[in-house]
């Protein structure tokens, strides 16, 4: 019964644009999602602890949506709540010396379609974009499809390396090459090193913003799951409207809500609002405010950071138990991950082994533009498996590895 | 207590990308919304009758979803609902004689964030689009995003007139000017003329695509809300792939959940895909995948599409009764639309003293590329206002519009 269709070829068939031919060089996004095993421990996701998502106080928020409002938040402009919930973003943002308008913040699907709308908006083919190598593999699935032309820097315990960056800023001015039009970065509890910024680093990267001229993206999305303390937003230092802060609401509440942000200069929001062609989810915004309304935001927050913290220490625990000495990693002052070096094994042939041993990671080189450079890491996640799975799921790591370094043993 | 800032110009200081430099030459998108006086009767919004938005039973279908799936709907991927709606539009599309795989169609934040995704993808600057003449306002928000080439083919009362269209394109051939790349229609129940294009235009519309090369976004927005019949869609004929189906339940449940969908060669959906980052809403698809197995959906249509027809009946018997008689309109066989024509009156300047009056309407000179050609009409739309309003609103307009033409009366 399908529909009869010509023998044209399809790809000759369709002339698509010459913007988007930096995409057909790519292989297609996704490449770092594995299709899992029954059964096989999650160390590659994420995705928020499930008892940590809260399914029940989102049924009762739409339920008192719903009863309060009737159908205005089912249309496309109308429930009270919608900018209820930019207000709340302005004051959060505001409690962390962040100080925007209502024409200085968009609300977005989520802080990938925030990266998305500034790539768009910024990025010539031309352009020359700084990142963190390695960086959040999403953030680099967009910018591939604008520009070829990257500056990698080197990430340690301590975050970006700024004075290495100033190098090679110096460097490609004092040769005439161009500079960076924007820096993406994620300052705290960076994904996939789980590294924070220090506060000295901090303040030399805005100052480089304004030396040599370029936009901060500053990607805060597990800003507020800090262990012990929330470092300074690098927006709450940028005296020269410099830096597009972009937040969401995916790792403290939930992702399939699709709430994230982005504050900066009230030009730049403008513009970024004319390009985000999806209407602004009236529902899920109003569910998330009618969700916020009710819920101690603070202790909610205290209580994900307690919780990320003991899996984390139970992460770390199980590495320095089953993980043979070769082996090394940052230990992470927030976040949802641990970045471990594993010297002379390449990890993305180490992951069917896992896989089928039950335990799942993501290999270090979706994280790099050169994924050569990726080769010997590997991303785990404390995040969603329990602490029982973590352990478990360590242990298999550890004897799959084991297994694959015979000499190290 | 604001933060404090630097006094560099906000406009100098960011460098934009050069492929948006159409975007600053235009008007600000959203224009043509209207701030309304309390009380106002709405003939302008294209939003469905609030008694027809399914409050209670999308709230029943966020209970059984949550209760049943627990955190799944709520993360990025998980919800065994998310691959059912796919499998639900497929079906339907299959019972309106279009034949697609899963991988010939994605499903979007609603029809126009597909619209801008395939101007993304298939438009370069100097690409030449065809639209009907008057079109959707928010289509030609996106697409002057892109490109200022069109070409404009009228609109009667049997929609796009194909004839003309023939003619303009084989003008341009016989003169070796640009082909358009596309074609964007509605061919039933348009917006914002409310036409519904006739069998034989639909056969020949196909045909020329084939002719001269282009390719056809269907948006259907209303397709299936046809008070009498449902049109044979454009892609049940289409041979060649060279149909995208645009399809949308903002008009049939409710614009504030945003699901609709673009259907088509899988070369061009996959590449769609590439670009859509907003990472798929899974609560909202998992909700309106609850709502639809719990609705009879054929019976939803059959009592939307009678309330509507009751609603255009009230609003033409409204408009015979009150309007001048030099004002002309099209009875519309569906949709929301009823399209006017108001000679010597510039409904621009019309708008405020209706607005004064306690009714508003949308100037016609938005549906339009080139303005001017709107001046003398405005689009009223029956779907949102109670008949009663509806009465009331075509009566208080048309006492405002008699006042505008002394002559006439």
């Amino acid at each position: 019964m399908m529909h009869e269709r010509g023998t044209v070829n399809v790809k000759q068939q369709f002339p698509f644009s010459k913007d988007i031919s930096l995409a057909f060089k790519n292989d297609p996004p996704g490449q770092w999602l594995s299709v899992l095993p029954e059964g096989c421990i999650r160390l590659n996701s994420g995705y928020p602890a499930p008892p940590l998502v809260p399914s029940k106080e989102l049924k009762s928020a739409v339920v008192r949506l719903l009863d309060e409002e009737g159908d205005l938040p089912l249309h496309y402009i109308g429930s009270p709540r919608i900018p209820k919930l930019k207000e709340w973003i302005q004051k959060r943002l505001a409690s962390r010396d962040v100080h925007v308008s209502e024409d200085e913040l968009l609300v977005t699907a989520g802080a990938c379609q925030a990266i998305d709308l500034i790539a768009r908006v910024l990025l010539d083919a031309d352009t020359v974009v700084a990142i963190e190598s390695p960086t959040y593999m999403e953030a680099l699935e967009v910018f591939r499809n604008y520009t070829e032309h990257y500056l990698g820097v080197p990430v340690d315990a301590n975050g970006l390396q700024t004075e290495i960056f100033e190098e090679m800023l110096r460097d490609r001015k004092e040769k005439g090459l161009p500079l960076p039009r924007i820096l993406y970065t994620i300052p705290t509890s960076q994904n996939p090193t789980g590294t924070t910024l220090s506060l000295e680093r901090r303040e030399h990267l805005v100052a480089l913003a304004e030396q040599y001229d370029f936009l901060i993206l500053e990607d805060d999305a597990y800003g507020e799951l800090g262990f012990t303390d929330k470092p300074r937003l690098l927006k709450a230092m940028d005296r020269y409207n410099r830096v597009l802060h972009i937040g969401s609401l995916s790792k403290v509440v939930a992702p399939g809500m699709r709430v994230g942000w982005v504050a900066g200069a009230e030009e730049l929001i403008t513009t970024l609002s004319w390009f985000k062609k999806d209407l602004n989810h009236p529902f899920a915004q109003a569910t998330m405010a009618s969700f916020i309304e009710s819920t101690d935001f603070d202790e909610r927050l205290n209580h994900l950071s307690a919780t990320y913290h003991s899996k984390c220490k139970a992460m770390l625990s199980a590495l320095e138990q089953h993980f043979p000495d070769s082996v090394s990693w940052y230990a992470p002052e927030g976040g949802y991950f641990v970045w471990v070096e594993v010297p002379g094994i390449d990890t993305a042939e180490l992951l069917p082994k896992a896989l089928a041993a039950g335990v799942a990671f993501v290999p270090g080189k979706y994280f790099f533009l050169n994924q050569e450079e990726g080769k010997h890491y590997l991303r785990l996640s404390f995040s969603y498996a329990s602490e029982e799975e973590i352990e478990r799921g360590v242990q298999l790591l550890g004897e799959v590895l084991s297994k694959s370094i015979p000499e190290s043993n």
